[in-house]
């Protein structure tokens, strides 16, 4: 498996970001002061990967997390539910290469110990740690392995793109991003994975998120949650839910800024969108064997609710998935992911786009050139699917990316 | 493309199939007594295979359907919906290489025109005759190459296998059976195509299913009903719901049995589940790219609903798919798409497996041989996944394919 340690660019476009803010180059989660983070090659991953980190802050952490709606919950997922209850929390110890999930008790005990072991490390309380891990469902975490990398592990400022490389399974690409909001009052930095069983539902796969902003607690979360909902939320990479899904957010407020709450909160929480989408279309587009990023969006939806059920249906189709892949103009499947999702809509009124080109007006099929259509969809990272309903005003996005033939060999061997 | 003209024997294990009748060699839509079929080369598929058949009985029948769900509904669908309100039927025309679909208003009088067409050559009324369509979405069907062709179809007795070619689209094999009942009473009969876009609700891609019984219309309505609940909507291939599924049942009067209703028509209907899981399973079998057929039962739940999604979902699952295709037993897959079902579970009670090896038991891993179960899993042409909740009495079974690089490749290349 080849990795990129580099954040590749086109991941996002810049309108996706605000203009009171500025990227960091090659910033990570260590960008926001206070915060350190470390990996090491545990051994916890067979191939010859950073697959444990740490990630902590010198001060503590108004912190918020959302988490799988899964049923079925990996023990770190439960342990850190439990740690966030007080909405604090000053460390993050992540792995790959094993969900602990599915394994009963041994499972919380071994979670447990995971998070109490880089408490000892870091002299913080347990209840201040938060634990994740992903990988193989059903295999316990190997301890032993846990223990001696868990010592092993040094902290430093650089250390944030080591650890968003520990906790990646198939990703192909480092998923990083770090922004200065509001002329460097404050730093709001992000890393995720994700690759495959990505299809989160109030969660998404692992995404730390940290900010030296002070911000209130409760605030902190509702932002959160809103952010999630417009962008993690808002991914597909082939309609799996994991039970390891965990999204948190540590602020360690060291920016000494003004308490920021829900009275003087517009531009983190804008900030904090973007990030979230940033690092949502890069779990898109990075998903298992992708070629591109596709992006769906609904209008003129009679409610928010269908727009996004009808985008994240349509960006989730796998035929339209396989069609975007070969550069198909078959927008008829788009039209068919749509008139299943549940969504209202009137034939008649239905405007469909396939890359700015209008391919479907008022529920008839337009004429076009065919070889311009693939070039368009050819062309570029990005696919784009717009479908106008004409009934009402409201809109969402949805992400997600093609289906290759490479993601079918990627998980028809996984565990073997 | 291949196409097998013999049904394929394995698609179907005899415990599917009661005891109180027996299938019939070669046998197709035209066993049943009175129901003579035909189909041609018309030119509105490219390749050079048939793809417009008309199916005609020589009495009157009670007639039933199915619709799709989806709220895009083909020109035929609607057509057909509308002729069917008076439960009764005579002839089926259909054809393949194109749904007449999303082709707005033009769609519904070519539609009208195929069905009049057939009922012009055949000397009955409009409204006896269905419609049906499938192929690619948002193209009008060759209205000329629909006439000349019409004219030409030449009816028979031995014409149900053209018929059941004529439907067929990415099909690879041909799905008919019929089976006589009551020790040759009379014979109830189907065919059916569905190869992608299967994920049907309410109704799936093209069936049709004769019988010479005399049923009444609404016993007749019921029972199939009830039939395509536990066959026809519990089959995926891709989780993408067509807008011209539909299943039609056409019973012509001709074994002179005594009118079958809801007092005596127990045989009849435990016939016509037989047959309609046998189509489901052929189908399921037959997805595109599939090379096996994936059953999955989930048992103990505490109400029928949740044993049905809890099914689906697994059976739907990309990710439990593409695993099935490497043999990989990666139970993991299963218990998570399980919990993101919606089903009611315990995760301390859960007992798991794959190809009757038990992989998980009250919710935690059993050791087990990864070999054997490859094997296992790599044997024969079913894959079994067994799911008990321990929850309660409530079971179902759903049937799926592997997921195979061969489906991206079909169907990233459809159109073009």
């Amino acid at each position: 498996m080849e990795v990129y340690y580099a954040i590749v660019p086109c991941y996002i476009s810049p309108r996706f970001m605000g203009s009171g803010y500025k990227t960091i180059p090659s910033g990570g989660i260590t960008s926001a002061k206070g915060f350190l983070a470390g990996a090491v090659h545990a051994g916890i991953r067979s191939e010859d990967e950073l697959d444990l980190g740490i990630l902590y802050s010198e001060a503590p952490c108004a912190a918020a997390g959302v988490f799988t709606t899964n049923q079925i919950k990996s023990a770190p997922v439960i342990i850190s539910q439990r740690h966030l209850a007080n909405g604090r929390g000053q460390a993050i110890v992540a792995n790959s290469g094993c969900a602990n999930a599915c394994v009963g008790e041994q499972g919380l005990a071994d979670a447990l110990e995971m998070a109490g072991l880089a408490a000892a490390k870091l002299g913080i309380p347990l209840e201040d740690v938060l634990a994740a891990s992903t990988g193989v469902i059903g295999a316990p975490l190997p301890m032993d392995r846990v223990r001696s990398g868990i010592r092993e592990i040094g902290l430093s400022r650089e250390g944030g793109h080591d650890f968003a490389r520990a906790i990646m399974t198939t990703d192909t690409a480092i998923k990083e991003i770090a922004i200065q909001v509001n002329t460097g009052e404050f730093i709001i930095a992000g890393a995720a994975k994700g690759a495959g069983m990505i299809h989160p539902d109030l969660a998404t796969m692992l995404c730390f998120i940290t900010t030296d902003a002070l911000v209130d607690a409760r605030f902190l979360q509702s932002s959160l949650l809103r952010a999630v909902e417009i962008s993690l939320n808002m991914i597909s990479v082939d309609g799996d839910t994991s039970p390891s899904d965990c999204v948190f957010l540590l602020a360690n407020g060291l920016a000494k800024n003004e308490m920021i709450s829900f009275n003087n909160g517009e531009a983190f929480r804008q900030a904090l969108n973007d990030v979230c989408i940033y690092l949502a279309r890069s779990i898109a587009r990075g998903g298992e064997g992708a070629t591109k990023l596709m992006e769906v969006t609904v209008e003129g939806a009679k409610q928010q609710a269908e727009a996004r059920l009808a985008a994240r249906t349509i960006a989730r189709s796998s035929l339209v998935k396989a069609a975007m892949h070969g550069n198909d103009p078959n927008w008829g499947r788009v039209v068919a992911a749509l008139g299943r999702s549940g969504a209202e809509l009137v034939e008649e009124r239905l405007d469909v786009y396939l890359s700015n080109i209008c391919v479907m007006k008022q529920g008839c099929p337009m004429p076009f050139n065919k070889e311009d259509v693939r070039t368009a969809l050819a062309t570029g990272e990005t696919v784009l699917i717009r479908v106008c309903l004409n009934l009402g005003t409201s809109k969402a996005t949805a992400w997600g990316c093609d289906l290759s033939e490479e993601y079918v060999t990627i998980n028809s061997q996984y565990t073997t």
